[in-house]
């Protein structure tokens, strides 16, 4: 049994971890920390827990004390610490947070403000996007969990710029997600009646997930990449839908582009490609694994449009953690991720 | 392994019967059915299946043959004839529908307007509410799965009843339900812009779940009880919460309250007794087969508050099935119920 | 035109008030006042307003001073020194908190745990409830604006207590209420991934509207009545439903309770009794001034069930609060108040 | 008295007919017709109206007879005939159909699949956006109502497209609407359960709304524009937002963004264009005739994005339909649409 430690585990991506990995079979919780909570058991923060998990918060320290795998689910800025602790104790570190996902040190000060304060520990960093970066995560101690927007974003574009269909210099990306996404803090933008029955874009073209996006991307098409990301909120609590746009190189058919893409995700369980003719819902993958992609080229003005859903608390967040503690501990990737989207 | 065949795959309680027995290490889908989808698979009509169960919609008979067991998800008046089918050919049969769950006929001509056409079959019938009358159903094997409104007022009330606490002659049900519950069906109620951000009762005084809550109150008072029983649909996908109301026979404190019920459900693991203070909300069963009780006693009136919550699809339909079918089957209780409610 | 001064201007009943005087042709909002953004344009704090009304939030002192009618929507315990202010400078005084209902200074000090602190000034208060006080409100110049969940259930009970249909010591209360019933500020509950998809009773048997609540009761009946009243939370932004049962004296059939509440009703513009076999539904009274109500005899167990249903915001607060406006003023009573409840 | 007939009036823009024109104070309903409700007060089927509006639904012919202008709303087809009637009456007819809004027969074939079996009588069609065809409208007798989407698509880009200020080939118009924009028919994607929760986008780069788009874009430009237009489906009830993209030819701060926008649209009262830094959230122009419109350069990929938000039912339909109606007969353009948004 992998143990894990769960530090921040009162944020809504603590909590899916907890509700995940209770129904993992061969990993256990062997620690939950919150510094507003501690010394409480969890299930007084989410009574969604009652009686199933009561596991009682504690320290920072103690959760790192007690896994094999720690998971950290803390604003950015905080985990490096945490991060050089485990490693020294030879121990496997998850950051769910944004501090290991950018490869430039620049970019993380440019768009969060801040520096890292121990470069040689990004140099060992992997970037957990299992279906793009599967083997460097096997032998990697420490895991920078993809933010939501951009897993949502580079699966629904890797087959296109890997093939070098689409011109970069036209992406223009349009993500709406749920309000999970903001987190459990209280915020007006959150307030149910201020967020019930609106629709707005926010942080528009200048969202801390952009120099993510655009690292992913211009990996994936082997050039620099530059995107217009605009995020919106939806009036909904889970997933994530992005509409993305660009040019196509050349012209291609709906059903030329779902072989293309079928093949690129040949044998990933958690992708789903849909049939030409299908739009991606984020309703058909709430509180699972799955990304669901699909496919429409526009003979019109000759672009390629693509949709791609996940639930950004479970691919977008807690469940990919498990899908690379998996990858880690050279567990089956699926395992205790066999969560079926319910129909409604 | 169990081999389940389920009929009526494709409503409401059908898909959640796939979603479930999908994650069950002992059962497996044998076959699904369905009159208006037949020969497609059960994706194209729940694409959240997509990829994961792509089983292709058969008929009657081909799914009695095919289970063990056979579930059943049907309007009133059509599960006779199959649930006779099942039991010559050996087979166990569970009804989700409403055909037998009545003991008496004269109430299901009186609610339902027809007539039992095999009054020897309903003999046999037990009603499968496991925490209620779990060794009947082990050895049976035609069970009438309860309707959700008299599972989350059965489970409500068990205690008090049977403590002769409270004066059945007072009981007052006020149950809200989730859109789900009006099933798959179209109507101008469940149009979203005629539900949402709408509140109503329906079926006041006049709802055919009122006989199935007043056989089970009445059993459990050895006295015949008859309730007022008012639903309303509720703007939200899923849950039921019911808020019962009755006059104490003596006073009695929350504390009191909670530890009677705390013992009444000892060893219960999907009955949840709230701490006094706390209120339940559907939110915390959502996805599960949890049922949530709180206590309210109000010493200015001297009366009883009990509040429940389900989840309407599974404690109240599917998952409750499952744990029928488990029963049935002689394996442990909760196995492929393990579903940890979501926080949000 | 009537010059009004608002106080508390930037609470959801503040904003109500703005939007509904806006169309008043013989009223005008003279000043706006809120301490929490003093200086800044109202429109700053409701974007909604942009453009049509941008006053500035000045201090309590200038909104008196402006206005010949004063409105303050504040906490309990904030309004006595205002009122004094108004009624010495002859301007009138519509309270929409808490501090001008209660003619028993104990039940305020029970359920508010403050005291009055100038009793005599109670003593010039009435209870603004048009259709039941219509007389004394012309003539006052202090006026209680009634609470929501008391407004829907006074109306909704009146014509039955008064002809002494049903037995006031079994009235049982469930009402549930949109989310702007919790006002604009912050809480966990009202944090939009919390409360959508939720349900649940809260201050259950404690609520501060239940004093208000029986003194109206008691005064339509003639006598002492305590009621159980039961709130609960619904995840929707206006509306509050009344579901109200208790036993009736006599029996008495859906068309003659009809005929009782339209006579009883006949002439006021506000109230609609609807026909026998429909139910009220919020929907179709929100952003009205509207109050439904349905009636339905339970042959079955000798009750009455009553339901009524108002937009919170408006015949719950900002609505009758300009309606009383109107009577002070001598106005026609419905100026104003044309407001047509949109379908959806 | 301007005498108004509604043809259609069941369907969502005719009750938003009737709501808007009873509070209008120089019109007033003269005649409703429905083909599926003849015979039966319009309260019966939208219950919002009780009391206020309990016309009896007519047919075509008596609508036409009634009024001095004839507004329809129906299926695109069926519009020409009542068109030919009401102007060889003399009456105005302002068609809330797809059938008088395009110029070029072609694009009708091509999008609709139907002929214009009457081209003469398109030559007097005029596109009924007051904003910016104002002169022709007030001498016309034959109003082709914009879509819901053109509408606020035109408004936002109209000041940067007549300007010249971005290059119409890069233009991508990623749109949301609630769901009374699908009407009042029934379907599965509409079902309260399948809807709620969810989000996807819909007729992706083919929705009839296209060619009326580029019609009007085009026209504004000078020059012959094609764009990628993707609407989505949105968890709410009301209100179109529209996020538009494309390349800037020069460089343009915000500020000076804003300030083209505002004198563009001087002393138009239902276009608000907001301050830099500000998001249009179609929250803020719900149940009233605005078009909020923001700005936002993206300085790192030299792009434009406009966000515009309008309510589909309102500035989208039957509030764009008054303000036709209100220039035909020489009435304050805003007379009877000084509808308030509400803040929630």
């Amino acid at each position: 049994m992998v143990k894990a430690g769960i530090i921040g585990a009162t944020g809504y991506a603590g909590e899916e971890l907890c509700r995940i990995l209770l129904g993992h079979p061969e990993a256990e919780i062997a620690a939950v920390s919150s510094v507003s909570f501690e010394g409480k058991p969890i299930s007084e923060v989410y009574p969604s827990l009652r009686g199933i998990f009561d596991g009682v918060l504690t320290d920072e320290d103690s959760a790192i004390a007690a896994g094999d795998v720690v998971f950290a689910s803390l604003p950015h800025g905080l985990s490096e610490p945490l991060a050089e602790k485990c490693l020294s104790a030879g121990k496997k570190f998850i950051d769910l947070g944004a501090d290991f996902r950018l490869d430039d040190p620049a970019d993380y000060t440019r768009w969060y403000g801040l520096e890292y304060q121990k470069p040689e520990l990004h140099r060992e960093q992997v970037y957990g996007l299992p279906e793009l970066y599967r083997e460097q995560i096997k032998g990697a101690a420490l895991v920078g969990n993809p933010g939501c927007y951009p897993t949502s974003v580079a699966l629904g574009l890797a087959p296109a710029l890997r093939a070098g269909l689409i011109d970069g210099k036209t992406l223009i990306i349009d993500s709406k997600s749920g309000v999970t996404g903001a987190g459990r803090g209280l915020s007006q933008t959150t307030h149910y009646p201020d967020c019930n029955e609106a629709f707005s874009p926010y942080k528009i073209a200048s969202h801390r997930h952009t120099p993510e996006i655009e690292q992913a991307l211009s990996h994936l098409a082997g050039e620099k990449i530059t995107v217009t990301f605009v995020p919106h909120l939806l009036p909904v609590n889970r997933g994530i839908l992005s509409t993305m746009y660009a040019s196509l190189k050349r012209d291609i058919s709906a059903e030329e582009l779902c072989t293309l893409y079928r093949e690129a995700y040949a044998g990933e369980k958690f992708v789903r490609v849909l049939e030409p003719g299908q739009a991606a819902n984020l309703k058909h993958v709430k509180y699972s694994n799955y990304c669901d992609i699909s496919l429409h080229p526009d003979g019109r003005t000759r672009r390629l449009i693509v949709v791609s859903a996940i639930d950004n608390m479970v691919k977008g967040a807690a469940g990919q953690a498990v899908q690379n503690m998996n990858l880690l501990f050279h567990l089956p990737e699926d395992m205790g991720l066999g969560l079926v989207p319910p129909a409604f």
